[in-house]
């Protein structure tokens, strides 16, 4: 499977695309970091984001795509555009009709490097001996990325269709 | 002028529509709340939402659309998706070419009652008497979008043309 993550950001915006099959080594597509200026508007900077997204989403036709779950106990000051950031990186994916799952951070870390606690520099070590890269990906928000592909493949894409099952189910209960 | 105003929420997002010129009374459009289920997925929620919103702005082509600016002070269990249905807000108005303007909560209260710091009844109060509705619009939600509305209108799209300008002087000189 093809999968496309993203680390959502308003002013970094990384995007990682891998392919490959749970318990095996994952392939590298490609990476990019989509950047906007913090001295345009807001609605200038969402809709560069939104259209890069779909763009990127069209051009590599993934099976599905990661973004990774924003908390409010992130940086204070901008924690509300990487929520937004992350709200458009979401209905990008949902708008193409892809099925579309949120990662915490502990779970990307557990899942690509087995601790939940690794630093930065760990996950990208990582990242780089996965992908067997001859450099780590730059900058740190596409190596992210490309781990929240790298752990979407590795979970076999189980969460969205357990989620997907239940709200089938719940659907034709209710209607 | 008709200003589309968006009081963002992802289970509940007020939608308020009117018409006015700055300095006499705005005349109600129409008013809306747009739900999505809490027991659905984030992707199906924030599609739910940016198809109602864009359906909205093309049914009623406003001038402009005004949107309430999220601030992370806000309710820490509900702020990221606010956050991220504002993202979603200002991206519909965006991506149909509309000047989107934000507003903290204060200055829409400044603008429609006179006080920053006046109490949801005596916004919803204010909003009945501007508008010269028989009653007060339900839920609260649709009343703030209209409060927000209305700010806009009497404002003058002032913020949103001053901003324009700035960034076509930044282009101009950067390009």
């Amino acid at each position: 499977m093809r999968v496309l993550g993203v680390d959502p950001g308003l002013t970094r915006c990384g995007v990682g695309v891998v392919e490959g099959v749970p318990g095996r080594p994952c392939t590298l597509v490609a990476y990019y970091v989509v950047y906007t200026d913090p001295e345009d508007d807001l609605p200038l900077r969402l809709l560069h984001l939104d259209r890069s997204l779909t763009d990127l989403v069209a051009e590599h036709r993934p099976d599905a795509v990661a973004v990774e779950r924003v908390f409010s106990q992130h940086n204070v000051r901008t924690v509300m555009g990487t929520a937004q950031a992350s709200g458009i990186a979401v209905l990008a994916g949902a708008r193409a009709g892809l099925p579309v799952t949120t990662y915490t951070p502990s779970e990307v870390k557990a899942a690509v490097t087995g601790s939940g606690q690794a630093d930065k520099a760990q996950m990208t070590a990582m990242v780089t001996r996965l992908l067997r890269l001859a450099e780590p990906p730059r900058p740190a928000d596409a190596a992210d990325a490309l781990a929240l592909a790298i752990c979407h493949v590795w979970r076999g894409g189980t969460r969205s269709k357990l989620a997907a099952a239940a709200q089938r189910a719940r659907r034709g209960g209710a209607r």
